[in-house]
């Protein structure tokens, strides 16, 4: 390990966020963050595997964090309102980066790999809350139903609220987007 | 051009998949999949990209072919069921070509990048349909949330189909999937 850097971390988030708004996430190397962040390319690659890691590495504390808020939700909640409880709690936490979820998502919005490594993640997102829905008792395919239509409900939420669509905030947005989605299935 | 080979296409794709369930997809050449289907590699590229895309040749006429069902709905169908009976009409279609299509998953399901590229094509299908919706009059976001919780009921009766947990032709996994979709949305 080389010398400790102080929150080396965030400096290099922040680096290689500036740059893929500058000049474009293809037309940036590991070279240019590591230098705008003060810090050696040694040092990215001790918290980051490669450039478009950097925009992905919450997302396993993202899902923790949704897997464990669905959880420890009372078991009287209908499944797909345990589901958008748990994305508007992870929402009131986006929302205090808005500055950070905004701008990545405009970085992600410009570049075809980066919108696949992001459904991809979605996907592992819906698994993962379909299994625990399960372990709180819910049977197939009502399971995975509402994991998916939570899903859908928290992309096109957070597509609105980060493009401008929406002025409320994010968890606000969530409601408001579960609200419609139960209108729609209604037949509204 | 080479001499007519008669339905070369259909000879690649079928040999094409017995490779990859014999050998695994990573571990099939096309040069192996030619030779198969008793062609020449230059052939088989002139009818596919890669052997990747021999899986997925068929995404563009499944995108058509629900974008033109669903925009010749009656406007008196509720949009998620709009949806949904476009669904019922390509399901209809995949039931006559059921071994492939239950052959076809079985190779996907074994092979994670091909997974995120079936996750790409049914974003592009939600897109499309997300489209149709807005120009048959309904809003945002009525309509990305009526074609991604079609998506949704789909992606799921499919694997319940294709995996052998339903019984049931394909048409009617997505109407039982849809109604159960109704019923989770609506909070049971």
């Amino acid at each position: 390990m080389g010398r400790w850097e102080p929150n080396a971390r965030g400096r290099l988030e922040r680096a290689a966020l500036e740059l893929y708004l500058e000049r474009g996430f293809d037309q940036t190397t590991v070279a240019q963050i590591a230098a705008r962040a003060g810090l050696t390319e040694r040092t990215f690659f001790r918290h980051f595997a490669d450039k478009r890691e950097v925009l992905f590495a919450g997302a396993v504390g993202l899902q923790e964090f949704l897997v464990r808020t669905l959880a420890s939700t009372p078991d009287s909640a209908a499944p797909i309102d345990a589901v958008a409880a748990a994305f508007e709690a992870a929402g009131a936490l986006l929302q205090e980066r808005r500055d950070y979820a905004w701008q990545r998502q405009a970085v992600i919005a410009a570049n075809a790999e980066l919108q696949e490594r992001e459904l991809i993640k979605l996907a592992a997102l819906a698994s993962a809350m379909t299994d625990t829905l399960r372990q709180r008792g819910v049977t197939d395919p009502a399971a995975s139903l509402a994991a998916e239509a939570g899903i859908a409900v928290f992309k096109i939420a957070f597509e609105r609220w980060a493009g401008g669509t929406s002025q409320a905030d994010l968890p606000q947005v969530i409601r408001e987007s579960l609200d419609e989605l139960k209108a729609v299935t209604a037949g509204k």
